[in-house]
């Protein structure tokens, strides 16, 4: 049996967050050996980069296409066999589409794509493609968040009534782009993150954590999208009403104006019954809360948690996992179920829990329609892809 | 020096929660004396109560029109000075009226009134007769709310820029009206609450906070309100977006079927180089959060608070005070403008915290406008009076 | 029936910290009326004190001794019934004796005397006059730690196995008794608090938290006692482990000197099956762990909790009771004890629920003992009364 | 330069949990790569362990005598440079001894060795060998732990006072080694073990903790040292009176039978000024107490902490890093000195920030001692080595 998938990366070059988390995820439980890359769109940078992470000096490309072209001559069984892609939101599409088309799996980070439309072509293509696909929504990797899934699906709390998510952050607080702030400047630029700033960064987070913890879909919003501080060019502070396709309702709030605030993403939904709890502070607790009875505090490594948590759970109870591991528990995910394909076995259900293309497409139609309200006059725009 | 006012009480028999705390909250301090009372529409539930509670039988009324005739007979030094009313909303403008008119200081439970325009009525009647008027919105009466307001009013936070309020309940999850729990049924009967439910009951708290920690006004909303429970004839659920007159934003959440949710208020705001947060479950701690620097926590009874916090605290730090000592913050302040005003004297500013009239007619106007938001197709409501 | 206690306090003149607390207790429930008092061994300071609580001039007086030689020559309907005493500890025992033998119930602030052997006289004396007697170890009046005795004599938990209880200050972290601080004068002045400081002031505290939990008594203990400020007179400091007479083991902490904390007393015991955690800064709950499932949140005002504490709860769960009201329950149950004494009735089990003459004198021995072990070389030193 | 050191392990072959998390904590940051091992006495499975780990058949060993003795067979080169031993405590000394004799480096889990005589003898063949050597004390590795000793090392706090150090857990609430419970049953065998259970498992770590934060060494203690479920052969439960070289004291609280407990090691000093207070259910945060001003809450990411702990974090402020994280950090400053060396460079001071061999003598002393004190009438023994 072949031990570690053959990863190539597309993006995250030096000083670059995300590529070296991503690289973390990757390399954290095993499953995935980094062997070539384009780690910049500046092919000097690209160089240094892969040279840094041990690469083969001939296996750094110094563009996506020449990955892809390269990598294709190799035999089989050198060959690279999946492609994370951690470059700004307007790069996504084309790798992601290349990858696919080359018959490479991919791994891709949020949101999808620069817009909903590149994001229905690219289902397209993979489902044509037959390739598996990952978009890290990275917070529906921690394990108490799939209980919390868990918990409402297994009807406990009755009817599911009701969901608060909020994600507030405080660091564009003032107006960083002016600096030197790389992280900043291309979050705030329409040419590079597309028509939504905090919406598209972290309000898609927000919106995949409501739907996917309740398993509804929202069928109408009405939003309050806001440019805080001066001179920005994109939106840093939003506040959505929601309705569910059951009937329930809901609140969504992303901002990155909250000064003082992290970055603790945090969810409450509730039915008829009682409710669930989770902020990511506190990762490895999950509330149960209940109508008629004291609160429930499930802990990560619980004996009592369903085999979706246990199945993402590194340690015994007590030994907190966080942020990291609950990324490398997307892309463990990711490797069982091609490592299952590759074996020609069934995955089971636990592995096939990450997110995938309809999320990106969802996350997309999120974006789209969360900033058309944000414009309009009427109350409730109907969610539309 | 007259140690202690005398005391009078509309409503609040046997089995009310309400009148209940009222009492602790006037006792406390030891600045009342409960002297006679009109405790029930039932006239022999009102003797019950009035006889419990050690009053002489002469002065145990079987309505408060009685109790105004009979006490205005009496001389001045044993005659009622201030009248507390913890009536339903439906019997809060008639008494009150009735008591400033005939020259009583009035405590009055919140809503003010069962109307806007019974409000702006009852504002005229108070101006008019110079007598002092009391709103119980308990959560402006705790030391660290206080706080919250003293250091956003300080300008440490910079441009007031984003509030957070929010007030969930669990206990209107089921149809509670259908039995005997006698709070669950006038608070959800139009013909005693009014023409709103959650909003009127706890919304209309959660507002007075953002209004009173954030030193604005609220200029426009945009309500969801939602009846949830199946054969409730009030709301029991809404959300809010606001905006205020400085040009910042927010979100109101105000929910009763929460199931699991005890009474958990909490309010967060932010400025430009900070926030604070407060909630009542960890009611003697103020986070306050700075843009680059360590949260602080602020504390009850710490050397570095406010007068304001300081005056609204009676035991040193680590002594925790809840919600009976909040609420008897309002009746000893009111108690102490009272003596001040018998006396000849200026009262403090700290003694003048209180929640009043305005503060009254702003919380019916919010009823008025939520409600007429929630029914509107339009996004943005501007609030009137 | 009589509605209110008639009350005398001895000590608790102007300043005084702990007289405050006792009268606010005394008075928020309104089962008692203060009527008379000798405040302070200043004649001038004692009458300006009483004047001020607004009682009689003449019932305002200038020893203890004058004020039972006076109220003895009162009416009986007139007479005061109940005193508390709450001078410091030196003066504790022959004022209690006093009012005993002259027919009163005593309210007596903690720790009981100056010394064991006043303590063993005052049991005699006590037992002898047929009156009731409260030592206001005020952490046994929340409503949790009456919840977490309960759910340890429930068996639960299983055979009581550990209990880990702490008592951090730091107020005394400085050379307070230096300067102006009156209470820490007193409190370090072995003449007025006896041989032992930080033992003596929370220690006992600590120990009474400990057996009433626990339901079992000490029987050896291991004391390490410091005295951390240079030039202060007693200890401010100490750790003790502590050995139980069903064989199970514990660990005591009080300190004055932990520089940074409040007064966040905590206990946690466990047993086979799980334990109960209560801390003061979080006093409406109690965390109930089990060994095979989740930690359980109990709530003040839950409806699943014991008579206990739902007899000494006043509102519902949601709305924080803390410091004043756990004082008030010792009032509250003393006087309903009383009453019914007065009335010929047997009083209710959730009633007699208060510290008394044995308590105290259990904590005078924990102080002779816990001394006596500071200094002494041998690790265990068994415990005599 | 050469990007991952080449690691071989002894011990942790299937099912063995220590051995997955010093893999994972090896393989995080990519600085290291399995390249052989000896995983199991039993050779059956230790081949199975290593194939399943993707390792070459013939790197999988029988025997770590068998490793050392091929391993030197390998050209440099290939050859492995760093041995992880993570065998139950009895297997430490000679294969550690003996990697370091053969001229690698090593990394060794706790408690360092059998016994004290043993961990002398390491210490002599250690400093001898002239290689590196890192004792696996995992809560050391946390950037908050880091920050506290940097914060007590600073001064800022004043003389040093006093520390609470507690490592409570619940899972030997039962007689576990009484099934197939693999952990319970060596970790409770004297023959595996050593002369200490839960005192050399869990109270090292405490214990190194105290001595790291504090800066200070141990001179005196007093323990209580218990058996508490029935059959066990080792300690399950122990606290101990702790004496420092500066004056200051301390408690140590060590137990595996607090039912409902998992894995909260807690540490809490105090200085003349102020404290420091860290937990690993809390890993992210450090408070900050002061004697006069609010608590600050510290947090891993914030631009004002040390630069020891920036040095040990991987992501931005609000993503929480965990258990994993910390004993990565041990392995990648470990790491960063060896590949120093191989460079001829000096290696930064948060580099070499790791627990070694000075630390295990120290941990094996307390063991000694503890148990001695344990079992002595005397009150106070000095700590010797």
């Amino acid at each position: 049996m072949q031990k570690k998938l053959r990863l190539g990366m597309i993006g995250g070059g030096q000083g670059a967050f995300i590529g070296a988390v991503h690289r973390i995820a990757a390399q954290l439980d095993g499953e995935y050996e980094l062997v070539c890359g384009a780690f910049s769109s500046d092919p000097e940078k690209s160089k240094a980069s892969g040279l840094l992470l041990g690469l083969s000096e001939n296996r750094v490309y110094t563009s996506y296409q020449e990955l892809f072209e390269k990598e294709n001559q190799l035999p089989e069984v050198e060959r690279v066999q999946v492609i994370s892609i951690v470059t700004p939101n307007h790069v996504h599409f084309e790798p992601a589409r290349m990858a696919l088309e080359n018959g490479f799996h991919v791994v891709l980070d949020k949101p999808m794509t620069f817009s909903l439309e590149e994001a229905l072509v690219l289902r397209d293509v993979a489902n044509k493609s037959g390739k598996l696909f990952c978009l890290t929504h990275t917070y529906t990797g921690y394990p108490m968040v799939k209980e919390a899934r868990q918990v409402v699906a297994s009807g406990k709390l009755g009817k599911f009534r009701k969901v608060y998510v909020e994600y507030p952050q405080g660091w564009l607080s003032r107006f960083e782009e002016g600096g030197d702030n790389k992280q900043a400047s291309w979050r705030t630029d329409p040419s590079q993150s597309g028509i939504a700033g905090s919406m598209g960064d972290i309000g898609t987070h927000a919106f995949n954590l409501a739907e996917y913890v309740s398993g509804l879909e929202v069928t109408q919003l009405c939003a309050d999208i806001n440019t805080v501080v001066e001179g920005r060019r994109l939106d840093d502070d939003g506040a959505v009403l929601l309705k569910f396709n059951n009937g329930a309702s809901g609140v969504l709030i992303a901002t990155q104006v909250a000064a003082g605030e992290e970055n603790n993403v945090k969810i409450r939904v509730y039915g008829e019954h009682g409710g669930v709890e989770w902020q990511q502070q506190d990762a490895n607790t999950l509330q149960v809360k209940w109508l008629d009875r004291p609160t429930e505090i499930w802990r990560t490594g619980g004996g009592y948690v369903s085999t979706y948590a246990q199945h993402n759970t590194r340690t015994p109870a007590g030994h907190p996992e966080g942020y990291l591991e609950a990324f490398a528990n997307l892309y463990r995910n990711f490797a069982l179920c091609i490592k299952a394909e590759l074996e020609g076995k069934q995955p089971e259900p636990e592995w096939q829990d990450y997110p995938g293309i309809e999320e990106g497409v969802r996350g997309m139609a999120f974006i789209e329609n969360v900033v058309a309200s944000g414009k309009s006059d009427k109350k409730w725009l109907n969610f539309t892809i």
